[in-house]
Formats: C-alpha cells, structure tokens, sequence
C-alpha cells in the first residue's frame, strides 16, 4: 500500500521522510508534519539516542533554493553517527531528501531571492527492536522558513552568560562516551542552560569547561577577533580537542577569512580573551553572526563593521577545508 | 471526533496516552503502540527535552496487576519536571494512566501471580510551539511484558566497568543547568557508556565523578554491603547531592533493611570501598537487585544470600519515607 502523495501549503514547513525500501535503500517520500510520524518507543524520544544537523537554504537570483555547507554537514552527520554507532542513512540519500524537500517548497510557494529555510537532518536509532531484529533509525529532513535575521539583531548584539559545562577540557579524549563531539539529540542540558540564561536577564550561553576554558555556545561556534599592533587581524575560535563540536560555519568563515590574509588561531581560550577582543560573535547556520554586546553583565565593544565582515565570509559559503577547529592552523599568509 | 477505540492484542505492550481535555486536564486514552503518535517536531526527539519514569507492575496472587512504589516514582518525576520546567501532568492523571493501563492489559491477558510489566511514563515538551503559543507537552505510559529476572543472572552477577562522568562531584550544586537530578530523555551519553562496557568485555556501567567518587549506573542505583566486627550488617549508597539520582529502588529497601536493624550509609563512597564488600549491587526497579562480580575485570565476592534478602527487601515495597540516598541518614538502631 503507498501513502497518498502529500503537497505541502504555502507558508508552512515541508517533511521528507527517508523511509527504508526493500533493499536497504533510503527513499524520500514528502509527508505533512502536522501529523505524527513516530511512535513512543523511538530510541530518539525514550533515550535522546539519534543525532541531527541544522543547515540553512537559500534562495539565489533566479529563486532557487540550495542549502548550504552540504558537504560540511554531511560530514559532520557521518562523524556523529560513528561516535554513536549508529547507521545512518548515506550521504547520497541526505542529498535526495534535501533535494526532493527543496523542489516540494519551491513547487508550493513563490519562493524570492534571499528566501531563507532551516534545513534539519534527523536519524534516531529508531523503535526499540525485539532482541535480535536489526535496528531500524527513523530519518527525516524538515525544512522549515526561517525569517530573516533582522539588521537590528546583528547590530544590537547578545547578552550572554560564561556556564560551566561540568566538563574538563581533557574529559572528552579520555572518555569517548560522553560523545562530546557528536552532535546528539541529548540536548536537554543545552536546552536548560538556555532558560537559565533568559531567567538571569541574558540572551544566549557560552559553555566553558570545569578547568576555564572557554567552548561553545549550545547551539552555536564562539569567534573571537583581535588586531595587532601591526594591524594584523587575528580571528580565533576554541580548539575542538576541548569537546567542542566542529563548527560548520567556523569553518567556512575561516577559510574564508585565511584567504583574505588574516591570521588563524585555534586557542585555547580564557573568559579573559574575551576582554580584550575586538569582537566577539556566535555563529551559527541559521542565525549566522551575531555579535556578543555582554559577558556575565559587563559590556564589551561591539563592531558592526567586523559583524558585516564576518557574515560576508559566511555567505560566501566557500569549501571550509581543512579550517575546522582542531586541525592544524595554516601558516598565516 | 473521537478516535476508533482500541483494543491490545494479547502479550503486546499497551500505551496510554494522556491527551489534553477541552479544560486543560489530562484524559487517558489507550492507543496502538505500533503506529505512531509523535511528530517529527516534538522536543522529546529534537533536543531530549523531557523525562520518564520506569516502573514495575507485579500481579499479585489473584492476577490482580499494581505499579510499585507509585508514590516515590511520580514524586520524582514532579522533581523532574521541576528541574526542567516542564508542565507535566498531574499525579491523579498519571495514575489515571496507569490505571487504564493495568485494566486493558487485563482485559486482554490471562494475567497470572507473578506477571510483570514494566511501567514507563514520558512526558516531553511537546511539537515545537509557535511564538507566544502555549506549548503543550506529549504524555504517555507504556506498559509492556517484563520477562522474570532467571534465577541464574540474580546467582552470576555483572562484570562493571568503571567509567569517568566527567563532571566532578561539587558541579550539581554549582550548576543546576547541568540537570544531574531529572531523569531527562537525554540519554545517549548513558547508552554510549553501555555500548562502551559491551564492547570491552562487562556487562554494565558505574559512573564515577571526575574527582573519583561511585556516582550510578547508566540505569541503575549502586548498593554495598559491609558486616562490621560486630556482625552489625551497613548497607551503603552513595550520596545523592553528588549529582546522583534519587534511586526509588535504593529507597525502598533502605526502609526494610532500616527496619530489619541494618545501618544505613550515604557515602560519599570511591572505588576502594568496592574491593573490601560483602557484595555490591545495582538496583532499578524492572531488573532488581543484582550483584556485580567483576570491577574493571578484577573479580569481587557475590553473596547469593545477601542478594536474595535485598530483593525480598525491594519486593515487600514499603514505604520508603526518608531513606532516599542524601536525605538525613536514620540513627542506625
């Protein structure tokens, strides 16, 4: 028995299941998110046990839409997986249901220029198994509008609040099952940090670890920038090997910027290498750059021209190389 | 339009969902495991934001089937939800729940003395809600067939690994975003831990803090056994405030073995204290009591008396007043 076809409304977010054929194969079929989709025993709902990427599309000239970072999402998808032990669907799969999502949004809205949609890529190990069935993951794209980030918001900037992750920056090498470097669905404490954020008057959360060191936001990459006295720009972000995740937009705002001639650094960082910086910005896909105006209260600088700079790197959405965190810093050029 | 009643087919597991009433109270309605109930957008799948309980549900003589400890697992679910600022149901609709629960099992089964189900309740933060919507939580109990515990695995014991949380024993305290006392649906560090010990030879896991004390298992609360030169019996578990959960199972039998003349510890308690035991044990509520026999490979002593008296301890199912671990320790009498 095949499902109706489902046409997604105008406006409204576009489901794309990645259900299993008879070989093995991953198959994208469009359904209505309206509707439930998973049952109680999902492993990805009774133990937070699945993974995901959250990609931004965009809308060039001409209206069509195309996500960006594929490769380095996928990439990142694939690490997660082996981290978790989990069969994940194939790239080439992820590809055609992310294809398949766009051409459904695009045939049911009259889609602009710099038309916006968060790309979410999930996969669950699935409903629990009978002892000795395989396990089958559950795996979805949803795509969803994402408004623009309004000027204002990149201008204003972000109240945020230094958090103890509980971790030391040595946990997550001598502990791989903390999973500290997949990006799981377990992000109940991320969730918490947040709250607790907005109950004490901030906005967003830097993580940093039980021995100082700066990390990451919950849901975002902390990028730092400093100009020597020779006016040299110097853009730094934490270094992975603490457990923090591979940023995706880190990545291609460091490529980009190394081609530019700035220089790289990897850290590590202290809360006070926020001080005294230029700038300071969480990035992320969706929200892209958005600068920090206060840590833990205190006001610090915030240049827009720098917010601009940076956002542009990201837009030009470049091949990130080898310019995630962790790896080794090219000689600056 | 009310849904199509559903009836359980016999030996399968039984759901019961607790579905919003036009006056916001929560109705139980018994539904069909098999097909699914979520959507892909609850916040239970996307970011592990809920929490659950599991239970036991024993038959007693006359196949009449009753959750244990009803008092002590949905007073901690409340803390949960606490914890998580979550909108959970009410107590009365939880029990509602279970009730339903119990009565189409029975209708469904020839429910002998002894059967057993494990009772799992889950409430997540619900679909993802609109700005300035309310959001509405998915709730649901899940009562399936729970294989007796053999004989011959309460008699052979685990072999456990012990393995670094990463968060030293002071950060529950220090930082409640960390949510270490909600049982949270974001476990996939705890079955990656699993999944660690299977693959390196044990069976099971105890967490230790970064700072070196016996936290839990992923599953399961730690007891230990010492007989003093008197021949005084001291049953020990460590600490709550260490960032442990609340073990309803460690409760209960604390309030036996307290009324049977034991002493009771709560630690703080480090590995050194395994080696010197009587025994040790893990204990949750659907697996009971079993005896670990093996410490990071080295064998320790399994006192098959001692396991058997600590299990007839957990199925008297008393009340477990103040006994949980952390709360002020009785004068041993």
């Amino acid at each position: 028995m095949s499902p109706t076809p489902f046409s997604p409304s105008p406006g409204e977010p576009v489901l794309v299941l990645l259900e299993a054929g008879a070989d093995g194969a991953r198959l994208p079929r469009v359904a209505d998110p309206a509707v439930p989709h998973l049952r109680v025993s999902d492993q990805g709902v009774t133990r937070g046990d699945g993974l995901f990427e959250t990609a931004l599309a965009v809308a060039d000239e001409a209206g069509v839409l195309r996500m960006r970072k594929l490769g380095a999402h996928l990439g990142r998808l694939a690490s997660s997986a082996a981290a978790l032990q989990l069969p994940a669907p194939s790239a080439a799969a992820w590809e055609a249901a992310v294809e398949r999502g766009l051409q459904a949004f695009t045939a049911a809205n009259d889609v602009a220029a710099g038309d916006r949609l968060s790309v979410r890529l999930t996969v669950t190990r699935g409903p629990e198994a009978a002892p000795g069935a395989l396990p089958q993951p559950s795996a979805w794209a949803l795509l969803s509008p994402a408004p623009a980030v309004e000027d204002e918001e990149r201008r204003t900037g972000l109240r945020v609040l230094l958090l103890d992750r509980g971790l030391d920056s040595r946990a997550p090498e001598r502990s791989p099952w903390l999973l500290t470097g997949a990006k799981t669905l377990s992000y109940a404490v991320n969730m918490a940090a947040l709250r607790y954020a907005r109950a004490h008057g901030a906005d967003d959360v830097v993580f940093t670890s039980a021995d100082g060191y700066l990390l990451e936001g919950p849901t975002s990459t902390v990028l730092i920038v400093r100009t020597g006295v020779d006016g040299t720009r110097r853009l730094l972000t934490p270094l992975r090997q603490k457990g923090i995740l591979a940023g995706t937009s880190q990545a291609v705002i460091f490529a980009a910027a190394g081609a530019a001639g700035w220089e790289l650094g990897y850290g590590p960082l202290v809360p006070a290498d926020l001080e005294g910086a230029d700038g300071v910005w969480l990035v992320s896909s969706v929200r892209g750059v958005l600068p920090v105006r206060a840590v833990d209260g205190v006001e610090i600088p915030v240049d827009h021209a720098l917010t601009l700079e940076l956002q542009a790197h990201l837009d030009a959405d470049g091949d990130p190389g080898a310019h995630v965190a962790g790896d080794p810093a090219p000689t600056a050029g």
